[in-house]
């Protein structure tokens, strides 16, 4: 196996198994399977499915930690097969990310002196994603004895172990049931009832047939388990499959118990290795749209495939009710939250590798614009306010307290005013309509989300009278360090364009469609008095600037507050608190947690020219403390677009191995999603150079660092699939259909099938 | 502390939690709580209460392992305090016998550096049955901050997770309780639905007052919790009681909630050190009465109360419908199931310093006389049939298969052939009352299950109309090395001494009560006919003997088995099997389990004469593999008692020390209770040399091993408290009451108060 193709766990610490269990996740949108050990009691179990949320007594709405459906215990006689227990062997995992695959095998001794080699491999289907199967490979080693075989689903889980003070149980046990052979359990969740059906059955096959005779089931409160008992004997090879399904209730509207079963039977008609063959195949696909390929650094290869990989896992197509969560489907970080993460840091990585997931990302925005308008309207305003968190009904979920950087209790006000989610949405619905053409999406579904939220900012905006201008008052911008802050440049400037932007398709859709604009103003509650007024708004919309109108200045007063130089660095380079700061206070300094102007001025590049974008990105830069993992990468893209490539390298590295490395210190807690569509910009767009211009046209300005051969990757513009292959000396373009781009500022055209080379 | 009063556990072995969770076992004969670790995950929580049985599917009813009451969690920040995941600093733990107090003192380091002693105590109180408590001092080392505590019961207990194909859960939890503060849980177990009650509240009190005041309630499934937190500061010392309470529907007529909140209640207003305080004088009580004092050998000391902590902390007197189960109420060992361990082994412990509690436990008998009808019936005979195994009906729940030496499945066939069991509880009865003369008990209990066994034995006989005798065939002696043999003479024996006491007991009670008798002749169907059948079985019981007639055939045929002799001997001085011995062959080998002939001359010592004795002793032990810890114990006495004081003091110090040990290497399933009461019996009929003679006069034979300085014992004689302290060269007696008593051989008068010696 390529090594560049995997990630590897070459030795057993029980201390890392919380976080192996985030980094071998397994998911395909509908449901992820954190990679823990079967063999291992220590850890943090966590079973996943898309959209399904409770609350219960916990302090928001939170994604549902399912019941365990991983539960394969081994006994040799009746001692337990366990790491932990156990004296270990040796020891290998390892994910095979371009199958999807993640295996693992060991042998132990167990306290009696038995000695065993297990090896297995485990998928979650990308093939169907209602499937999931792992294989075990049993061989006793010194011994002939009888093994016992205990599948296992344990609905005792909860959330929220980590954090005694809110662990919560989210659902009732509903149902145990023997499938003769096969067991199921069912649950319900507290507040919504959705039912959740999981279950599971053991093959054990080999020359003599079916070898798995002797089962006894059991119902243990809230466990279900089969048992079988084998006797095996010494060097023999015992192959065991275990089959799983799962169907909930926002599945389907018929029977989940007919949908469940019919689904395992025919996964057990068709056998593990069919539906194994299916999902490799999927994956292979999958890749072909998302490879990035990087010659001669290792490291950079196999550590941006670990990023694509679980992206793409996060999310699929067939659910437009559900997004990507902060976390990913990987753990119970951030409550399985959706946050401005998923439309400004991973869908563009979607919309340009797989756009039919990108529209379903988008389209749980449209379902949601219920809560949304909810949100609107206990908040005092009209139109939609999508939350800063979101669950499964798009009303706010952001807890109102949290612990600061010393563990104090703090009151959190994202939720009350980082407002900016509204405009990143609607920019996302532009940047998808721009890549894709795809005009349906956008008079459907994008011109509503556009109109109901600028119809949210009207009345969200003041007005200043002396000044003439409109502000936006007491928020908060990207750079979460400055709260209550007025008139924050993001918040504003993209509230200023999503409005004109509104206007502009209010024109558009007129001249398509005039019934169908009438009935959108009936339905929103609009006409020609708002839209005179949105024009009104955008017009003066205040743009705090520095006296020399250089410098973007983040927010009215931040050139006021206190200068703190940023002097020490980590091993991994990133800033270390300066030793003045009071990290209670920061709110009173310029040290900012992550871009705020510059991420503007990376979204709306074309409207600020590059020495503009150098300068703020000079001055933005040396107050950055890079405390959050959407930070790196970004900066990674701006300094590529301004022509510094010093620090680039160093940012992109950072931003691959945030996870690999645990360099937030959190990763057991999940996957930095964010984080992983800003490793595929840092490549796409800062060192692939892609931006779109104000004519609507790719342009490249690839740059890649010396120690890199060739950086390759396909982008996906309007069904066209181009190819760039950046090298030492030149750059190749390959396109599907023919289609003019500007490389390095110069027009080429590219035809059909046809390579072309531009020297860098 | 007294080193001689204590068993000390002074290093952390995760692998060695069961072995001390069974050592460190606290009970009060009405509750059994396993010595677990509150800090630890790994090892078997065990919360026992007598008499609460069930089978649901588990093979045959067994003692309930009810909810786990011992749940309390610190985490700092959100950091567990677990002794598998810390780094222990220093620990120790011990068992204070003198008191009944289990306490340990450790300080760990977490993965994240926070060092935190913790202190604690523990008992089960045997002042009052229905409580017990525990004491935490926590001590934070080099931090300040929050610290979380959290209360748990678990009702997700199975038994058998140790023996996976038999794992059952017992109970439905019936109903999860906030007692604002404190948590109660209420379990109902599956076949008699008995209800279960447990509950506990924390109590933290300093100068301040109160402490625990923020409060959390939650249950999650199966498991109610209440979790506080404080603001701990480092050096301070933070003192928690945990007090609880238990209540079950067989223990009362009325609401158990009514009597669990009113027990609980009254315990927070009592106080912990209030109870502990009648705890410890209870203790102090049961000392005075049991308490063996060997000076000049501190193992021998340490070790024999260990035996009779244990022993005395399985019964009490205040439930005369439960017994004392072979693994105590220390562990699921034999399903929590009594044998003849309790009446041949066990009982006369009670009956010679608590006779309040032998009573009781032969009322045990008595109340489950239905039962054992039912298993006469069952099995075509007729009278009482007492099971081999016995749970809370008197009905065989012997299981029928079991695992052999070689791990392969074996019949099990004690349950259908050991009928020994009868006569064991006949003579415990006489026993009992010979040492009591409690001539109600006699008459009212006694008498009627000697005349129902020995309608029994009536049934069971065979008569051989050839030899013109009667046969007990297809039998188990106590040495279930050998199985359906013919006429056992431990079994024919006792059943013919049965059935003429039971003849004696017939004129006893008519002279004393003829309308008494008319009526049991009339409830259990017997008149003159059934007395004259009795008459000739006793005298026609056939008994096996040697030609000479002086060893005695252990059963019809055993002289011509395969003679092998044991050679070997492990570190313990214990016999190692044979090489050429075929373990799944024994039964045609002379070896034997344990003592069997040599049982019967011990019981009925006054049948044999010393020389018939030593000869079969000489016999019989050096075809004895002792795989049983009834065996070494037995053989010392009878080695004394015959003047072969060789071997007596190594097989009283294996008998002390085989859970202390582990030297039958299953400690972990239960203390081994018949070996505790036949290490008291070790000492005071065997070194005390304690026999009765036929005239019912106390004999007296003292010996004591040379390292020895003094041996003293208390025993109860029908209320008289006779006092025997064996010195090097005089024995001294001292009586509560006047009594003639032989020593030596010689008859002695001891006055009241006043100390007899009698050289030796």
């Amino acid at each position: 196996m390529d090594l560049l193709w995997e990630i590897v766990q070459d030795k057993y610490n029980s201390r890392e198994n919380r976080k192996y269990e985030t980094l071998f996740t397994l998911a395909n949108g509908y449901k992820g399977l954190r990679g823990a050990l079967e063999f291992s009691k220590l850890g943090e179990r966590g079973n996943f499915i898309a959209g399904i949320f409770d609350k219960n007594t916990a302090q928001v709405t939170e994604i549902v930690n399912c019941q365990d459906i991983l539960g394969f215990n081994l006994y040799i006689e009746e001692e337990l097969v366990d790491l932990d227990i156990c004296e270990i062997l040796n020891f290998t995992r390892k994910l095979n990310m371009k199958e999807g695959i993640l295996s693992f095998q060991f042998e132990i001794k167990t306290p009696k002196g038995k000695i065993i080699k297990v090896a297995s491999e485990r998928f979650v289907s990308r093939n169907n994603v209602h499937r999931w199967a792992a294989k075990y490979l049993i061989t006793p080693i010194n011994f002939n004895g009888k093994i016992l075989i205990e599948n296992i689903i344990d609905g005792t889980i909860t959330n929220n172990t980590l954090d005694p003070i809110n662990t919560t149980k989210h659902f009732n046990v509903e149902e145990l049931i023997d499938l003769k052979p096969g067991i199921a359990l069912i649950t319900s969740t507290i507040d919504k009832k959705i039912k959740i059906m999981e279950g599971t059955s053991l093959i054990g096959l080999n020359e003599e047939g079916n070898f798995l005779k002797e089962r006894k089931f059991n119902k243990f409160g809230e466990k279900v388990r089969e048992l079988y008992q084998i006797f095996a004997v010494k060097d023999n090879e015992y192959t065991i499959y275990k089959l799983g399904a799962t169907y909930t209730s926002r599945d389907i509207n018929c029977s989940i118990k007919e949908a469940f079963e019919k689904e395992l039977k025919d996964f057990i008609y068709d056998g593990y290795e069919k539906e194994k063959d299916a999902h490799i195949k999927i994956w292979e696909k999958i890749w072909t749209n998302i490879d990035i390929k990087i010659k001669g650094d290792d490291l950079a290869q196999q550590g941006i495939r670990f990023n694509l990989f679980h992206l793409s896992s996060s999310a699929y197509e067939g659910d437009d009710k559900i997004s990507i969560a902060a976390k990913g489907l990987h753990g119970e970080g951030y409550k399985g939250h959706v946050f401005w993460d998923t439309e400004t840091f991973m869908l563009p990585f979607f919309i340009y590798t797989s756009p039919e997931t990108a529209k379903a990302l988008l389209m749980y925005r449209y379902n949601t614009l219920e809560g949304a308008r909810k949100n609107a309207m206990l908040n005092g305003f009209k139109g939609a306010q999508f939350p800063w968190e979101s669950a499964d009904e798009g009303v706010e979920v952001t807890p109102k307290w949290g612990i600061d950087y010393l563990g104090n209790p703090v009151r959190i006000w994202t939720g009350d005013e980082e407002f900016h989610i509204n405009s990143d949405i609607t920019f996302a619905i532009w940047e998808y309509y721009r890549a894709t053409n795809d005009e349906d999406f956008l008079k459907n579904y994008g011109l509503e989300i556009f109109l109901d939220t600028a119809k949210f900012w009207q009345s969200r905006v003041e007005y200043n009278k002396l000044k003439d201008r409109y502000e936006i008052n007491n928020v908060i911008g990207p750079d979460e360090f400055h709260e209550h802050v007025n008139n924050n440049v993001y918040t504003n400037y993209l509230a200023k364009w999503s409005i004109k932007k509104s206007l502009e398709l209010v024109e558009w859709i007129k001249n398509k469609d005039m019934s169908f604009f009438n009935n959108i103003c009936i339905k929103l509650g609009l006409n020609n008095e708002d839209f005179k007024i949105w024009q009104d708004i955008q017009e003066k919309m205040y743009i705090p600037k520095s006296k020399d109108g250089r410098i973007i200045e983040q927010f009215e007063g931040y050139f006021d507050l206190k200068y703190i130089k940023i002097t020490e660095y980590d091993e991994n380079g990133m800033p270390v608190w300066p030793k003045d700061v009071e990290l209670d206070k920061l709110g009173e300094t310029q040290l900012i947690k992550q871009p705020d102007v510059i991420m503007l001025m990376l979204m709306l590049r074309e409207e600020f020219d590059e020495d503009v974008r150098r300068e703020n990105y000079k001055y933005y830069e040396e107050r950055t403390m890079h405390k959050s993992s959407l930070s790196p990468s970004m900066y990674s893209i701006m300094g590529l677009s301004v022509g510094d490539s010093n620090n680039a390298y160093r940012y992109f590295i950072k931003a691959i191995m945030t996870d690999l490395n645990d360099n937030q210190g959190n990763t057991e807690l999940g996957i930095h999603a964010a984080n992983t569509g800003g490793a595929w910009q840092s490549v796409v767009f800062g060192f692939g150079g892609l931006s779109v211009d104000k004519d609507q046209r790719l342009n490249f300005n690839p740059w890649i660092p010396k120690q890199w051969n060739e950086l390759s990757f396909n982008i996906n513009w309007r069904k066209n699939i181009i190819k760039v292959t950046i090298k030492e000396d030149e750059v190749l373009f390959e396109a599907s259909e023919p289609v003019e781009i500007l490389v390095y500022n110069k027009c080429c055209k590219l035809e059909k099938d046809k390579v072309l080379s531009v020297k860098r």
